[in-house]
């Protein structure tokens, strides 16, 4: 019998989202990995999270279709142009709506389904202080929003949201990955990939990556075209 | 110019949303409707929710597809029977799993893009007093989650979400919308329709109905098939 308690890890098949499920798994959690196909321009990240979820031997995989393109509003999810100049101050352009609020939602409606008490998420408040959906406050909100929508309140037991990540740089976060197995060459974070899914090298995650790597003292396996 | 204020309403096709629509319309807000297709087997629902956006002149009608099928968990969703036998305490099958978080979610993300500050839903505590999403206390949660969660924090304002039936018995709702010209024949309420789109009668959602016009002394126009 399977006594591992089971958890569901919102993965999108980047570098933060692949540390947290190695994370989840190293903690004993059987891991049932969460993917969103939202009309994003860098939907090859999906095959990323289908390569990470089999490395970490998550349970399942569900990768959720929703088509956030319906209304846009962000460069991941319209025509907008996704910046290549270097981070600003502020809410970038690449903000999607109430993203992670979905994300998170569809995870507690999987979690409540399949049992689990604990999801994990791979938010982070340092390298995008501007996504106002990666903030503490906001996944303390969404923790207690969880319990008291969900069977959880009549059963007297609450939905813990983790984000692991949330105080760590990149370069802390790739540290503590490569401690813990990650293979950085299988996952992606680039905004605005080639057809051929290789990543721009420009964007801000790209640059925030690349610069991860350099201050962590990792080799780099991503290929970059510029 | 359009001065009107804009609110996203989120519209099932029941007799509860058309009301809520109604009421948003009569405040005077240019009223976006948003519904889900999410695998229900009363998806005729959708084609009554069409029918009311257009009564009431929905400025836009957004139907968001997403598949709650892929882990089922009620009723509504796999191929759990839906109860013909009056209504029981404690949460029912026809619990969809965090249905309303993740209604709620997509309604904010909509909001967000469109610059609606206010958001209107048509849960109801009497009736449905074992559904957890349909509480006030849920509902405030949200909405205070809704607004870390997105702009609305750094610009310094707060999202609203109006639950105006929250504390009204079904005969009450139905005399509301009477008084505010909803057509209660164009709208659906049941769980189990028959191939025709046509009401079972004994579902729990019938059976809210169907007490709720005899309650009001208003005549139902709906077919029943018992």
């Amino acid at each position: 019998m399977n006594k591992k308690r089971r958890a569901v890890i919102l993965l999108s098949g980047g570098l933060d989202s692949a540390t947290v499920l190695a994370h989840a798994a190293g903690k004993g959690f059987e891991c049932c990995a969460i993917s969103f196909n939202y009309g994003q321009r860098h939907k090859v990240e999906l095959k990323a999270a289908g390569r990470i979820a089999r490395h970490f031997h998550a349970s399942q995989h569900f990768i959720v279709k929703i088509d956030l393109r319906k209304w846009g509003g962000s460069a991941l999810t319209s025509s907008i142009k996704v910046p290549k100049n270097g981070l600003k101050p502020g809410i970038p352009v690449t903000y999607v709506p109430a993203r992670n609020t979905i994300f998170l939602s569809f995870a507690v409606a999987l979690a409540e389904t399949i049992g689990a008490k604990d999801i994990f998420i791979g938010v982070n408040s340092l390298d995008y202080s501007g996504y106002p959906d990666c903030r503490p406050q906001f996944i303390r909100a969404f923790a207690k929003c969880a319990t008291l929508g969900t069977k959880a309140s009549d059963q007297g037991w609450k939905f813990r949201i983790h984000a692991p990540l949330q105080h760590l740089t990149k370069a802390e976060i790739i540290k503590l990955g490569t401690k813990l197995g990650v293979d950085y060459s299988i996952t992606h974070s680039c905004y605005d990939p080639d057809p051929e899914g290789r990543a721009c090298g420009r964007c801000d995650s790209c640059r925030l990556r690349r610069k991860g790597f350099i201050e962590a003292g990792v080799k780099d396996p991503t290929i970059y075209t510029k």
